[in-house]
């Protein structure tokens, strides 16, 4: 898969290079940034300028004072001079709103930074995740999950692999992290797989080299009021191509702009790549490299014959894999979202090239929501709601089967409770995708950091059952038995390869691939140039240049055979999922604060659905005595029963704290026990109360947790329970 | 956890230090070979001497011959000589037999490798797992799970977290496999976790040297009949303390042997250590060393001071976690049993170590199941079945939580499918455990390759949290706040450095370790010879000596103090579950072969439960047409929504070669639509078929495959189906 990480081995790319652009969750925003807003300009401007007035009234001033020029005179000019760096001051101030707002910024920025941090602080007390290896001091970019965040990702991949792997008949498989070099050299890993880095020469620390010119460009543009309106839309652009630097652009860069190493202001090296998987050595002898595996995919890959036989010789199918992934980040920011270690759940779908029509694909086309397609990113145009069948039908999305994916996806995350509003199906750009891809989407969604990449879904044509085919030399294809043989014309491309060898030399393989890859019209061109001209001029996109191609070095020509059946590639249709950036999302999504009861403190509260939450239920005896603990007992015998995950408290806490407690780990459900034949059963964001007699509170509670009803339809049908006996309270940071 | 690999980390262990004794599941075999059997001693003193009568015999000929005699004194020579080759061939054969059944060998073993052969091609064939990179030609220790194999593992994994996590409210953690050099330093893996490794000293193949030591042994024992008695005991004394040889005697006696390097005869190197951790670089800058977790208990007890808050700073209390770990053998051999990479599934059980009792011990008080005591180990006597609630209360066991979780780790083993009689519990002998170690079983599994270790349920004191707390600074330990405080009498111990260093210099640490080590007894003993004589020996275990301890260079005294809690650190009960040998010994447990109806070839069945069959169930249409598949999509239907995973069959396949095929895989039932208003459901193993109306089919799997009821039940409610008109027939391996 290419999460997070697009456009590693295309090699022969008809786009430039683009090795990293995908690697930041923040690309969307740099790549389109808003043009610098008109207003900001004109601050700009009249910064500038009223800088340069209150420049000349000083010297003026100073002037006066030197010529021994005193009173009326000498008052005046110190007045206006006192004037202009008011009106200065002032402009200044109105850039700076200017600045911060254009930035998403500002008050906007305060608010979502507050936002996360109680998120953030909640989430890590209440052990839903925590650095690794805390009392050593952690490890960056390395995280635990801790007992309810290891729950919800266990929710979450077990909902995967209802809705995906069993729902859709995948086939799961389940390889090994280590991997041996060859298998990332034939998919472009081993080459391609890097970061740009630069050294501190002294004390050699490393640092992302992008990073530091995009801190760079952005502390500038909202510190440096001086800047001038030219200097500031230069900085913008360049954090808006900064994923395009080539490392020599970088470099350059960095020395134009004197940016040295931020903790030390020493000189940096310069940029050069640093390949981001962990590297290690299989066996005792230190001759066989091998790699953590940067992705699933491969795995799925590899295995493509025995799984198309598996299935019986047919296409489509479409394996899964659920397993950890690892990348050696330069520099990891952003907790969750950018980490050395995670788990990813990818599927590869193989399908006939010439058929990517999707037999369930009805069931998901009505669907409605947000997309950002190329063209309204291209116009500055924002995301809108388009209906699946008619992004399908006009060709937005590229065909069904993609379509059927992207609307899964949809499904998916909105039943784990991200909000639909913050979440949209973007569109790669045409320089964002490998030149083999045939479209490509992901599911992005809106927390405190910005729109964050959280599956991408992608048609990459048969591009890596090709490399590994090539690489193993073992051909992963499918075979189309005809009922009776067919006539076909095939079209023959024969590069001629001493000839080849003689023009091109080193080049020589190169423009051999770029002749054969040439579609039927291109070649029929070709073909007949050369008869006429005797040459031809060639583009060979991995030279990035043309070439002259004379007669003698290539036949193309079209032969009639009968074929008996048609063998082919697959293409293959990957939607690849982040599966922790979806539960930060999630987190976030589902957080909120609320007043306590006496209104003194804000309480916390994860609103997860129960398909996610880590504890369906929790059961309090009211007040701490043996007979409400034995009922407390024997409905925690049937919640076990009922297979309804959940815990008792019988600590002698107030019920108002034990609530909020609860609330806190995102409980939907607490039943308390206060009395011995029936009990009351709360939800957690109404707070509301129905009270249920003991024999049938277990079924309830499956009933509300499994989805078969709501809570609105249960509460309609018990008793409500005044909250007023058991007061909501707070000092959840107790526990 | 120590599966496979006790004793790593036991720097002042009061055994000998036995890295690897634990890295061979045959080992047991190995540790107590049956003594030299009686009739094979005795053959082998017969036939040598036979052989000497026969070459006398030879010389008396030669020299007849040599002297020119011939006739009838030449030809009886000539006689008796071939009489004495008969009979020394026939105790040859004898003595053949002899080794081969003292071995377990002979035809046993014949059958064994043909049953291992016959189920590990239908695992391999049908995807249950496969060699990783094939088409690259694999690594060795590296498997796939395909398809149904995946499911298998996924459905003992969800039965774990349900037996275990939740039916226990453990702490479920998910931490990374990537893991800095310190924590693993600190566990005393960096400078433990090795095997011994000899190169070819020209080719610089490597081999694990007590493989190549075993290897030869064996050879010799079982093919070199003309081995005197005394040289075949010797060779089998090898065997038995192979994995208690230090590197040196190692290294002796390949030498004394001649081994060369089996490949090329090349001389070996002497056998070194080497680390089977697989290391990298966190981060970029090379500084940072880092390992592939060997194991996931680490990233339990790094969390302990979090977990034991979260819990309310409450004792007892588990952790557990699923993962995977790595281990770089050096030649990886046996399949699925020992490999580079696995999931293990381990608990970190949190006791005080004054009190191991444990609540829910009577709930498997009375399980009686195979168990192999110390006891009965040493004295040569076999495996018995004996009651947990004895084995505890007469101290085999050696405390009530030990027995609790040996008790539940049987029920989850025999759940699963693993035969009874095939499962016994071992106690590891006094120098198999670390000196810390109070009592340590392993749960062990015979199949073809004998008796596999594939749970190790060890109680490991205090030594993993302080080996932590020393190494971080940071305390893990509980506290146990006293109702009011108690005047407690300490032993203090207080060596004095100074003293200590001048006179055991680089020795002066384990000195000083050990002497704060001293139990009270021993302390009050040194105390006493001390103060009277005014030296004392003292054994320091790590030394591996004796050492003088003069007056001046400690102090040992008691003093009373009033005390308001105790803090200490708690001991951690360890069940640790190797996921890869439990599936594969369940595999064959389950595999059987059965005649096809015609009897003309054997067809292979996988008989698992329910629970963890790959699909519960297949869906035929008797013959292909509109109708039947109609009502098969709408049965598929209603198992979806009852959550069953199963599988439509709608290929012209014959129904009996369908019926094969699925027996294959193990599903239990499959349905098979003949009519338009009921169908019949087929057993697996019985191959009884019920007819049972399309109404209710879905309702009548749930209930077989979820286990409210068995096959037995149902079949008593529904009417027979005469199997006849669907012959069971064949060609499995079509597909």
């Amino acid at each position: 898969m290419r999460l997070f990480s697009l456009s590693i081995s295309d090699l022969s790319s008809k786009y430039p290079l683009l090795a990293n652009l995908r690697r930041s969750p923040l690309h969307v925003f740099r790549r389109n940034p808003s043009p610098m807003d008109g207003a900001e300009a004109s601050l700009r401007t009249a910064l500038t300028e009223k800088q340069t007035a209150v420049d000349a009234k000083a010297d003026t001033v100073r002037d006066l004072k030197a010529r021994g020029v005193a009173g009326a005179e000498l008052d005046s000019a110190v007045e206006e001079l006192k004037a202009l760096k008011l009106e200065a001051t002032e402009i200044g101030h109105r850039l700076q709103s200017a600045i911060s707002s254009n930035d998403g910024g500002g008050d906007g920025a305060v608010s979502r930074e507050a936002f996360r941090q109680a998120a953030v602080n909640t989430l890590e007390r209440r052990l839903f995740y925590i650095p690794s290896f805390k009392i050593y001091r952690g490890v960056a970019g390395l995280y635990d999950y801790g007992p309810p965040g290891c729950a919800v990702k266990s929710n979450v991949l077990a909902f995967w692999r209802q809705h995906f792997v069993l729902e859709e008949n995948m086939l799961e498989v389940d390889c090994p992290c280590v991997t041996p070099e060859v298998v990332l050299k034939a998919s472009g890993h081993v080459d391609k797989f890097t970061d740009l880095m630069v050294k501190d020469e002294k004390t050699g620390t490393c640092y992302r080299a992008d990073h530091l010119l995009k801190d760079f460009c952005k502390e500038k543009l909202e510190k440096d009021l001086s800047l001038t309106a030219e200097k500031a839309a230069e900085l913008k652009h360049v954090l808006a191509i900064l994923d395009d630097l080539s490392s020599e652009q970088l470099g350059a860069k960095l020395k134009e702009y004197g940016i040295n190493a931020p903790d030390t202001k020493n000189p940096l090296s310069d940029p050069y790549p640093f390949n981001l998987m962990f590297q290690t050595s299989i066996g005792p002898s230190g001759l066989s490299p091998g790699y953590m595996r940067p992705e699933t995919a491969q795995g799925i890959f590899v295995n493509f014959k025995d799984l198309y036989y598996y299935n019986g010789n047919k296409l489509p199918f479409a394996a899964a894999q659920i397993g950890q992934a690892f990348r050696n980040e330069i520099s990891p920011r952003q907790g969750l979202l950018r980490v050395r270690e995670f788990t990813l759940a990818e599927i590869e779908h193989f399908v006939d090239p010439d058929d990517k029509s999707h037999p369930k694909y009805k069931e998901v086309a009505d669907l409605e929501f947000l997309m950002f397609p190329r063209e309204e990113q291209m116009t500055g145009k924002p995301a809108k709601k388009i209906c699946l069948s008619e992004a399908v039908s006009k060709g937005t999305v590229n065909n069904q089967t993609l379509g059927y994916f992207i609307g899964r996806v949809y499904l998916f995350l909105t039943r784990l409770g991200i909000d639909k509003e913050r979440l949209r199906f973007r569109q790669h750009l045409p320089n964002e995708m490998a030149h083999y891809a045939a479209d490509c989407w992901d599911a992005e969604i809106e927390c405190s950091y910005g729109w964050i990449e959280c599956v991408g879904i992608a048609d990459r044509s048969a591009y890596d059952l090709r490399a590994h085919t090539e690489k193993s030399g073992v051909p992963l294809v499918a075979h189309e038995k005809f009922s009776e043989p067919r006539e076909v014309e095939k079209l023959i491309i024969a590069p001629v390869k001493k000839e080849l060898g003689l023009a091109f030399k080193g080049s020589q393989k190169m423009v051999v691939e770029a002749l054969e890859a040439m579609s039927e019209t291109e070649a029929m061109e070709i073909k007949g140039a050369l008869e006429s001209k005797g040459e031809v001029e060639f583009n060979v996109c991995t030279l990035g240049k043309a070439v002259k191609i004379t007669k003698n070095m290539v036949s193309i020509s079209k032969e009639k055979k009968k074929e008996h059946q048609r063998v082919f590639t697959p293409s293959v249709i990957e939607p690849s999922f982040g599966i922790g950036r979806i539960i930060y999302c999630l987190f976030e999504h589902s957080f909120y604060m609320r007043p306590s009861k006496g209104g003194d403190e804000q309480l916390n509260v994860f609103s997860f659905p129960p398909l996610v939450a880590p504890i369906k239920c929790t059961v309090f005896p009211l007040v701490q005595n043996q007979q409400y603990e034995e009922v407390a007992k024997s409905i925690s015998k049937g919640l076990t029963a009922a297979g309804i995950s959940h815990k008792i408290d019988i600590t002698g806490t107030s019920i108002g704290k034990r609530y909020a407690r609860t609330d806190e780990l995102g409980v939907p459900l607490a039943i308390t026990v206060d009395s011995i034949t029936s009990v009351t059963i709360r939800e957690r964001d109404s707070k509301d109360q129905i009270r249920v007699s003991i024999d049938e509170v277990a079924s309830v509670v499956k009933e509300v947790t499994d989805g078969q009803s709501t809570w609105a339809d249960v509460q309609w049908r018990y008793p409500a329970h005044s909250a007023t006996a058991s007061g909501e309270s707070s000092h959840q940071n107790e526990i």
